[in-house]
This record gives structure tokens, C-alpha cells and sequence, in this order.
């Protein structure tokens, strides 16, 4: 069969990510998973993302590697100093040469000349440098500086190659500058961005959504749908032409499905507030801000939500949240009904419509028999409904603590479109 | 030369992370970073971290990779459905053959028949894949379940493999099993843990420290240092015999280095105000409860630090921390007045003997020509003292909280030294 009737395979992708940090772990690389969710997102998901280190022999072992994908993406190791061979060891694996870029150099030049001068430091210090970031593959095409390091764009043939600078900030700038280059957009045209929708569940195992996608017959021809649990929720991932199985999802966990999209459950509590003209304010004990924090994350946040008491001792849960003593005796601060005293203080307190409390034990010590680490008592109130929750969840401090923030916000999510779904 | 008179190399090792999930950029991979620092402290730096989705072309090619090291380590991959391929593509990968173990399926069928009776389901839907769940390459050694997953051992002569299940509490709970194991102790025996040491500085910038780094002569003989900024710290770690040059590193910038162990920010200010008796208190505007969150995350935070108060609006600044009106009036809630307002406020509404403050422009929105987005003031105040802060960080809204976040930290923590410096 001659060549131009096979049918069109995916181009393929390839991620080498560099830094002596990340390969000992001191760091958490995160431009893998960025440029991994973009290429995903174009329709290019990667084969493999590499992290290596400094060790100029592995580090040229993976760019080989690399160079045989359509499109390899390199991140890191472009400085000015002798340790980051990023550019030299990519023009070995790629068989070019290397050449002095003049109008990249004068540039670098210029950039370095003010700092040099800030730092009152002769510019001969900087000028190896200079010279060595100017130096480029031939025919790569520059991205524009991060600081004084170039992005480029490099076509052998085979592959194209874009090379981006380590910090997330600066790589993510230009990225979008290389999907513009002719070399980068050939190997788009070839690719095709996937369908791709994404259920959000709460409240569901992980393995209870698996069985019913199970139940629901599984993945179709063409569908691949993948489980995963997210920030305390299950996430069913459907590639491909998946309505009808997202529709049978929908029948099947209608009480657990919550979204559709990717914004956090943060953005949608805050959202429906803001829908329902509803202030928001919060009470922590357990959590000790993490649900403001989570709350003040969002740009716009302070239009709804109007701040809380962190009540981390008993003293604050009486004098600032106006809990009974007679509550915090009778029951203790770990209990259903000082976490409903709490969301009622919070609302009386701090004149918001709706508040949201969280009180437990985080550990790993002060549980006992009766009050196990991992016990948590939550409570919502709005001016006309209010709702608990209580649950022991076994597992680490911190675990305790983001579960504990993540199930605070879906239960006044749930607060707020369940007195809607009684109201109409 | 004969090979027995010839120096020890270091033994080399490698890291294979499966998951379509971490190739994809949904998740990111916290086996790698875990498994990295723990080959790091056993003087067994990793050559690379591969992380690789369920193709098993791709996830073959870097499993034989992986045996040509002294030690592969590789994570995920061991469920019991068809496309969890780990353990049959390694046996392929190391030239050995598969049999199923008959005290291991014994052991998976006992948990999968629990599991099944708890779900009502026939066991017969399970047998699948129990069997293959005890199927491992021939001559491996169980390390133990996670869930139905055995962790393996697996010597090849070239090699040894340790195999764990993906989920990271699994994954961290058998690790230390496979450091027992025979094979691994042998690669184990000829490593040699690095000398290892990290000084923290905070508040000089990271050319800052390079520069006194290169001033103080750079690397001695034998001695890697690296200089990375983490968590807006800056972190010189140094491996090797490295005394004189950190004695040079503490004489050269004594202002800003205030650590030389691992321990976070917020626990060592719970141990700053533990050993001076000082409860201590929050007033958070634009971190919206991240300080509170960071010091809650130390266990035993209780016994020093009461909570604090989110004061998102303007009214519960002055109603909860008692800012007077006049000074929001007068000069903003983003302002140095307003933030010891409301540093002094939460330590007398709140009881606390210390208590720090931090108002500011997070962004995007909301900034002027005269208030910036990243324009930051932060106040803490003790029963003897207080200081105040004032910056500017142009980043994104995140990277302004957490900054601010850090930075309130730093500034309790100097507060705290630098009262005990005057008395003395």
C-alpha cells in the first residue's frame, strides 16, 4: 500500500525534563505535567516524560531519545554556566552544529551589561556566559529570553524540537510562542485534539464508580475512560465519543455527580453563593484556614466570601465564635454538636448568610477510644437549611486536615443546591 | 588492571513511574520524588525518572532500560485488569519466565472473596484477575500485599528490581521492605551515603547566595553544592566533606541564614514561642488562612498556637481585630497602619502574647498605580517588640499568597530571635 493512503498514526511526543533537583527529589517537577496536559490537550499525548539529572551521558541518551518522537519537548539546563549542556548535548544527539547567534548575543549582552552593572561587577565576569547562551543549534529559531536564556525551536527532519527554560514561569510563557513556529504547527496539523470530558464525583468509592462503569458495559470501541480519585474526588475521564456512556454515568450516580468541569470545588461554592446573593463565612478548628485558604485562592473570592475565625483553641471557640461553654464541656470541641454551635457562631458573629465549620482530631496524637484520629464533625448552616457531616477517616495528619477542608466545601455545595432543589 | 583492584564505582540506579494519569499531566508523581531522596540518602543518586503511560511498547523499552542499572525501581502498573502490565512486560524485558504463586494467589483470593462477599458479587468475576495478580516473574520475592497487589523483588544477575503498587501510602509502606531484601542489600553494600548538609537563607536572593558561594572559592575537590530556592527560601545543599566551605557560607551572610536542618518554617516558630512561652495568633487578610493552615499542619500546633482570624472584608477587620474605622478610612486596608492594627487587635482579642498580621494586593485585579497587584505589608508584635514588613512581588496571585504566607513566618521567627538577642 503506498504511503499517502495508510491511514494518518498520531503524531508522537516525548518530555525530557532536566535538573539535578528534581532527579534526587529535593524538587517536584511540574513543567512535565504542564507541557504533558497541553499536549494531551492538542491531541499529542507524550510517550514518556524523562527527568534526568547533570550526567552529560544520560542526559544525551534521552535526547536521542527524544529525537525520534515528531515532537520532543526539553525543558531546563540552559544557563549560562558550564553545568547546563542542555543545548550542546541536543545538537550532538541531533547530528548539527553549533553556532554564535549575533543578534541573540548582542541582546544577551545588553541584559547582561545592567546587571552587571547593578551588582557593581566587572562585565567580563558575564561575558563566557553570554557567549556560551548565545550559542545555538544550527537553523533552531530563538523563542525569546527568560532572563538570558533563549527559547528555541530546532527542526531536524525527523522531529521538531522545542527547548525551554527550567523555571515554570518563564517555560510557560513561551510555550505558546513555540506552538506558533512552522515547525511545531506541521506536527499539529497531524494530530487531533481529543474529545474529552471529565465526571466529577463526591461521596462514591473510587471502586464503587469503577463498577458502575462496569455495570454501564464498559468502554465502547474508540472510548478509553480512566478512574481516578483527585483531591478527595473520583474522576471518570472519558476520551473519545463517550456521550452515551457519560449518559448512563449521569443515571447511574446521579446522587454523586457534582460537575462536569474542571474548576475546583472552591470556585463552585463560591459561585453559588454568588448566584444566590449569599455571603460566606467559615469556622475552622481541624483545619486550621485551609478552607479559607482554599476559598481565597479564587480571584473575585472577597465579593462572597467574608473571612472566619481559625478557633484552634477553646478559649477562641467561646470568646470568638460565642460556642456555649456548656457544649464544649457536655460534648467536648470534637463533637457534632460544637461544630453545629461553631457554623451557627460564624453566621451570628461574623454577619455572613452562610457558614461552614470543621472540628476533629488530625492526630497523630489526642485520639482515643471513643474519639478516634481521623474523627471529623462538619457543619453548614444558610438562613434556610443547614446540613452535618460526620466521618472518621483513616490516614495521615495532613490527609485528615485537606480532607477534611475538601468535604467542608462539597457539603456547602450540597447545602446550597439542595435548598434550591426544595425551593422550586 | 583486574577488576577487583579497580575503584568502586558509585552502583547506578533507576526510576520507572507508571501511569496514563502522570503522562497525561492529571496527577503528579510523588513515587518518583519519594523513591529519588531515598536512593539520594542511600548514595544511590538515580540515573533518570521515566514516567510512562500503559503502552506497553513504550512502558518495555524503559523497563529494559531500567535493568541495565544496579538497581530498578518501578512503581504502578499491578492491578488485576488487563491493561496493568507492569510485572509480564519486566519479566519479558529481564528474559525470565512467569508462574503464578500458589501462597500469594491463596492469600489474594482470601481478601478478593471478603471483598466480594461485601459487594455481593459472585467470586467468579474476581478470579481473573487474582490469578493474575499472583503471577510474577519466576525467581521474585513478595514483599507483601497493598490491597491485592504484591510488592516484588526480583534479582537478575545484572540487576535487582523492586516493584511497588503506585498508590504513594502503599508504595511507602513496602519500601523499606525491599531495602531488607537480599538483592537489594548486596547493590545497598556498595553504596556510600553521601555527607550531606543544607544551610537555609531567607531573605537574600538566590544570586545572592551563588554569588558568596563562588566568592567563598566555589566547589572543593570532592564537594557538590547546589543553591535552589524552595518555598521562597533559599537552600544551599552540600554534598561531600564540606565544612569550610559552609563555616564560609555562615561568616559571609550571617544576616540571612537561620537553619541548617529540614524542618519547616512553621515548626520552628511553634519552637521559637514553645521555648519562650509564648502562645502565638493569626490576622490574615490576603493569605486567607494559609498561615493558620501551615502552623496547624505541625502536630502538637495546639499547645502554642490559640487561631486566629480571617479577616477577608473590611468589617470583620474592624469587628473581629478591632482595626479602628479611621485607619481603614485613612489608609486602606492594604497598608502598614492596618496591618499593626491588626497584628496588635488579634493579640488583645484574642489573648495571645504574639500575634502576626498580612494585608495585601493578590491579584489579578484590585491593583492601583499606588497599590500594586504584590504589594504586601506584614506586622508582628510580641509583649517586648514588633516589626514590620512592606514588599512587592510581581508574580501570580498563588505565588503572592504563599510568599506572604512564608515571609509572615520569617518575620515571627526574627521578631522572636531578635528579642532574645537584645536581653542578652
Amino acid at each position: 500500500m503506498s504511503a499517502w493512503n495508510a491511514p494518518t498514526a498520531a503524531p508522537s511526543s516525548y518530555l525530557v525534563v532536566t535538573g539535578s533537583e528534581l532527579v534526587r527529589g529535593d524538587r517536584t517537577d511540574r513543567n512535565g505535567p504542564f507541557l504533558a496536559r497541553e499536549l494531551v490537550r492538542l491531541g499529542l499525548e507524550p510517550a514518556r516524560i524523562a527527568i534526568v539529572g547533570d550526567d552529560p551521558v544520560e542526559l544525551e541518551a534521552a535526547l536521542a531519545e527524544g529525537l525520534r518522537s515528531d515532537l520532543c519537548v526539553v525543558s531546563g539546563g540552559l544557563g549560562p554556566t558550564h553545568d547546563d549542556l542542555t543545548v550542546q548535548l541536543l545538537a550532538r544527539a541531533a547530528g548539527v552544529g553549533l553556532r554564535v547567534d549575533p543578534r541573540l548575543e548582542a541582546e544577551i549582552e545588553r541584559i547582561s551589561r545592567a546587571v552587571a552593572e547593578r551588582l557593581r561587577r566587572p562585565y567580563a565576569d558575564f561575558e563566557a556566559g553570554v557567549r556560551k547562551q548565545a550559542t545555538v543549534p544550527e537553523g533552531a529559531v530563538s523563542l525569546g529570553l527568560a532572563g538570558t536564556a533563549p527559547g528555541l525551536v530546532l527542526d531536524t527532519g525527523r522531529s521538531a524540537v522545542v527547548i525551554l527554560p527550567g523555571p515554570p514561569a518563564e517555560l510557560q510563557r513561551l510555550w505558546p510562542r513555540a506552538l506558533e513556529t512552522e515547525p511545531v504547527r506541521r506536527v499539529l496539523e497531524r494530530a487531533r485534539p481529543p474529545e474529552r470530558r471529565v465526571l466529577r464525583f463526591f461521596g462514591a468509592s473510587e471502586s464503587q464508580v469503577a463498577r458502575a462503569l462496569a455495570d454501564a458495559g464498559g468502554e465502547p470501541d474508540g472510548v478509553q475512560a480512566t478512574v481516578c480519585a483527585r483531591d478527595f474526588e473520583i474522576h471518570v475521564d472519558l476520551f473519545g465519543p463517550a456521550e452515551a456512556l457519560a449518559d448512563e454515568l449521569r443515571r447511574r450516580l446521579p446522587k454523586y455527580l457534582f460537575a462536569e468541569d474542571e474548576r475546583p470545588i472552591e470556585e463552585l461554592v463560591l459561585q453559588l453563593c454568588r448566584e444566590r446573593g449569599l455571603s460566606l463565612a467559615t469556622a475552622e478548628s481541624i483545619t486550621g484556614g485551609l478552607i479559607g485558604s482554599r476559598l481565597t485562592s479564587v480571584p473575585g473570592s472577597s465579593e462572597v466570601y467574608l473571612g472566619g475565625v481559625v478557633a484552634y483553641s477553646n478559649e477562641l471557640k467561646e470568646r470568638e465564635l460565642g460556642v456555649p461553654a456548656s457544649v464544649l464541656r457536655g460534648h467536648g470541641a470534637v463533637s457534632a454538636e460544637a461544630a453545629a454551635a461553631m457554623a451557627a457562631g460564624a453566621r451570628e458573629q461574623l454577619g455572613a448568610d452562610v457558614a461552614v465549620s470543621a472540628t476533629g482530631i488530625a492526630g497523630p496524637g489526642g485520639g482515643t477510644p471513643q474519639k478516634p484520629v481521623g474523627l471529623v464533625f462538619l457543619h453548614a448552616q444558610s438562613p434556610e437549611a443547614e446540613l452535618a457531616l460526620e466521618f472518621t477517616f483513616r490516614q495521615d495528619r495532613e490527609s485528615i486536615r485537606r480532607r477534611s477542608a475538601v468535604a467542608a466545601l462539597h457539603l456547602v455545595r450540597r447545602l446550597l443546591t439542595r435548598s434550591r432543589d426544595t425551593s422550586t
